[in-house]
């Protein structure tokens, strides 16, 4: 096993699912001899024989998992008929505490539905959400997907869980912003017009934002529902290019008792290898306890209670 | 007066809302001599003693309002307060027959209003909904804005009357999608789920089409509610770096009685001579008429009668 000395993760040992991925697990190996390069304590979790096969598998620790949740498998469906597929595997060593942060680049909503089963919700949430960070301005968005419909309450939990990645990421006082049609108060849908009422008694809470704004980096939190956000992720992803490994190379669980990432599927080794080194940075950073110690700091506000 | 004599929009007359816009008048009058140039004609409405100050404002005809809409005023009680308004004036020179389509680039809101209240809906219109085409594809995405919260069955009637647009677009038989945030039957929010089923039984329909197969043109037509619409509209504006010219400068409200065409704010006089052309030619393809052709097509259909 490696034993990282250095980087701003360390300490933190990472299971990667590395059969996860639409070219894994060459993609996953590759990527995770590049994080042990940078000190990030790796496991791999899949097929051993095939994973020792790769270049340099024999290089990194490897937790065997006999099983595959494919990406177009219903991921309910796939975790209880496959209980030793790798994510669930991978899942399992967080849990346990053998390992502190997952990463999968596979079916994101295994992924989701994995971290939140074996792994569990840290103290005070009642709905996890997916962070996405926008490349150039390191805008937090959220929710880039997890739960399509939502009610107004939902998206000032969003803000405070936003804003605890955000303090991670090494933003002081994040300026929080509603994702919306139009600048001024009383815009968009019902969703967001209720959202607004709520968010407005909430420290660093900057109004609407226009997506133009969004882009200027006008907030350093942006939340949404799940479905709006997603589209304009995705929108934002199709325009320039997809993804790439200038950022933090997945979307991050929030709300999740340890740290769960979603890397794309198409992600390339450099991707995976920033996906691990943001994992292990935020479990470094205690990303889970800071959105706990948010959402209960909100429960003992007066205008909350 | 101008007499146009060809073009595809020849016969028809455009009113203009020419004190409508970020750099209105002088925008407005530069755009509408470069689409007079290209055998449309168009009546400015606004100011005449401004207007015929612009460079070559004694060359058009003007229709003289007194008032005009600023950008940050409510476009309800802006309207019943300045009965004089530009916009007004040039809705209603459009409502009386003395002009068949209107183009402003003034406040969204109000040209919307003005354009229903004046000019009217087209038969069998419950809900307007404003259609802009996206760069490059040339795919109609409705609602860009109207109606942030709505029911399942108005995206039914946005594909009907984005396939009549379509048409008059030059697309023969108009393969219509909706927007969700995976291609799998069943994603998405509860809206996008019902309008799915619906959407289902109407010839023509793609199934999901998320946001990179909307930007590759695998639908010509592509519908979602106004707010999400208008988010993904924006972001890809703010991805790519605003509007232009080279697509038809302004976004269509589909379901008015006449054209009703809304420019940017910040539309130079290229983008104004676009709409302008847009304009007469959607009016000249009866825009109108075949958007009550397919709405009432729609009623006489066993299963949705």
């Amino acid at each position: 096993m490696t034993s990282p000395d250095g980087g701003s993760g360390s300490g933190q040992r990472v299971a990667l699912d590395a059969m996860g991925g639409d070219h894994a697990p060459a993609t996953t190996v590759a990527g995770a001899l590049l994080a042990r390069d940078d000190g990030v304590d790796v496991v791999l979790v899949g097929d051993a024989e095939r994973l020792r096969a790769e270049p340099g598998g024999t290089d990194l620790p490897v937790v065997h998992a006999s099983e595959v949740v494919a990406m177009d498998e219903d991921p309910a469906l796939a975790l209880r008929s496959k209980r030793d597929a790798s994510i669930r595997v991978a899942a399992a060593l967080v849990a346990d505490g053998s390992a502190d942060a997952l990463v999968s680049a596979g079916s994101t909503g295994a992924t989701l539905a994995a971290g939140l089963l074996a792994i569990g919700r840290a103290p005070g949430v009642r709905r996890p959400a997916v962070a996405a960070v926008l490349p150039g301005t390191g805008t937090v968005l959220l929710d880039a997907g997890a739960s399509p419909d939502v009610q107004p309450d939902a998206l000032v939990a969003y803000a405070r869980m936003g804003a605890a990645y955000a303090t991670v990421r090494g933003v002081a006082a994040p300026r929080i912003g509603l994702l919306n049609v139009g600048a001024e108060p009383g815009k968009g849908n019902a969703l967001a017009r209720a959202a607004e009422e709520l968010l407005a008694e909430l420290e660093g809470f900057v109004g609407n934002v226009e997506p133009a704004a969004v882009l200027a980096g006008a907030a350093d939190v942006v939340v949404t529902d799940g479905f709006t956000g997603n589209v304009l992720l995705k929108t934002l992803e199709a325009a320039a290019g997809a993804g790439g490994a200038d950022g933090p190379g997945a979307a991050v669980l929030l709300g999740c008792a340890r740290p769960v990432l979603v890397a794309h599927g198409d992600a390339g080794p450099e991707e995976i290898a920033a996906a691990l080194r943001t994992a292990a940075e935020v479990a470094a950073g205690d990303l889970a306890g800071r959105v706990a110690e948010r959402l209960s700091a909100a429960s003992r506000e007066p205008t909350r209670a």
